[in-house]
């Protein structure tokens, strides 16, 4: 299988990506792509990806996967990384979706337009994600006290999926300390086999009026 | 296999599961949620779900399965409504995420706050919703262009999890005519076998200063 990732170096949705094919020891080409230098925006990356999010997987040089969550489960399909029992699959999915309705935007949405400059604490739409995300850390918390992992008592694509964006929350100003069962899970997730980090920070043209206007 | 869900009649998330049994020819017993009268808010609900949405599964009397998304994954497994190839089966949570990060909060978010008289349709808010929802008629509508279904060549819970909101577009304002690759597949879903639709409209509690505060 020859894999291509189309990838964004500071998206935690492309870091998920890279950390679970670290686990897979899957080889890769990386494709960069500079959002805010505009590469999603071309016609070529709209055949690529006509949402024109990162990350997308090349499979075979001819199929195109789009959505982190969806290439978690497509990557993970037969490995310790996707539970084969049905409930537990479906759990993993549950996960997945809380990860991408609530964890990416609010703890992920918030710490991007801190440290952009695209929002001030006190905004109110910094307000409203920051209370949603301590909505979501609350219930991390919760479900977390007395696992190990989120879906059974294995590590899975849903570990890869939650850590991406919350083990970066303090930099959106959430207090982690405030969340203890959620602070010793990231430093679970950390200590598993051949685990990486390589999330870059923004760079200077994801600032507004340095790159291409995409996100406001 | 011993179903309960936990259901509330207004909401579509809650309809997909319905929908989704129906064409499973699938028995279960439904247990009504009244949102607005303040069931979701119970010590009680907090066992079945923390996150106090609907729909819930519960499977056997013992397992609570949260999501509407997971849910669906779960039913369909080694059915005809869920393929067995893992590039479609990736493709299917590609839609379900899609679904729930844009489908249901831009249609499905607008014409709830629209139908119960929290937002006019001038409001900032809901011309925001209304762009979001434009930008994912659009994708799905390029997309359906030349497809019978969104993934492969079959109907799936990707088809039954992007028609719950997206069939009653129209109700929060939205034009089908714009899209007729979206309004002609919409009918292919309404023509498979034992399809239903039991989605209710929003009852008067769901206004605000009617019933509990859920959602503002």
């Amino acid at each position: 299988m020859s894999l291509q990732l189309y990838d964004y170096a500071a998206s935690a949705n492309c870091y998920k990506v890279r950390l679970l094919l670290a686990q897979l020891r899957q080889s890769y080409e990386r494709i960069p792509v500079d959002i805010f230098a505009g590469d999603t925006l071309t016609d070529e990356f709209h055949e690529i990806n006509p949402a024109r999010s990162t990350p997308v997987l090349a499979i075979n040089g001819g199929s195109y996967l789009q959505e982190s969550a969806a290439i978690l489960v497509y990557l993970a399909e037969g490995t310790e990384f996707l539970a084969a029992a049905p409930l537990e699959r479906a759990r993993t999915i549950r996960w997945l979706i809380i990860e991408q309705t609530d964890v990416m935007p609010m703890i992920g949405g918030l710490r991007f337009r801190l440290q952009t400059g695209r929002l001030q604490p006190d905004d109110d739409e910094a307000v409203r994600r920051r209370e949603g995300g301590e909505e979501v850390l609350a219930l991390l918390n919760e479900h977390l006290a007395g696992r190990d992992f989120l879906v059974g008592a294995n590590y899975s694509i849903a570990d890869i999926a939650v850590y991406a964006y919350t083990h970066v929350a303090p930099e959106a100003g959430y207090d982690l300390s405030e969340y203890p069962a959620v602070a010793s899970w990231l430093r679970r997730v950390e200590s598993r086999p051949r685990f990486i980090n390589d999330l870059a920070p923004y760079p200077a043209n994801a600032r507004p009026g340095q790159g291409v206007s995409v996100y406001g």
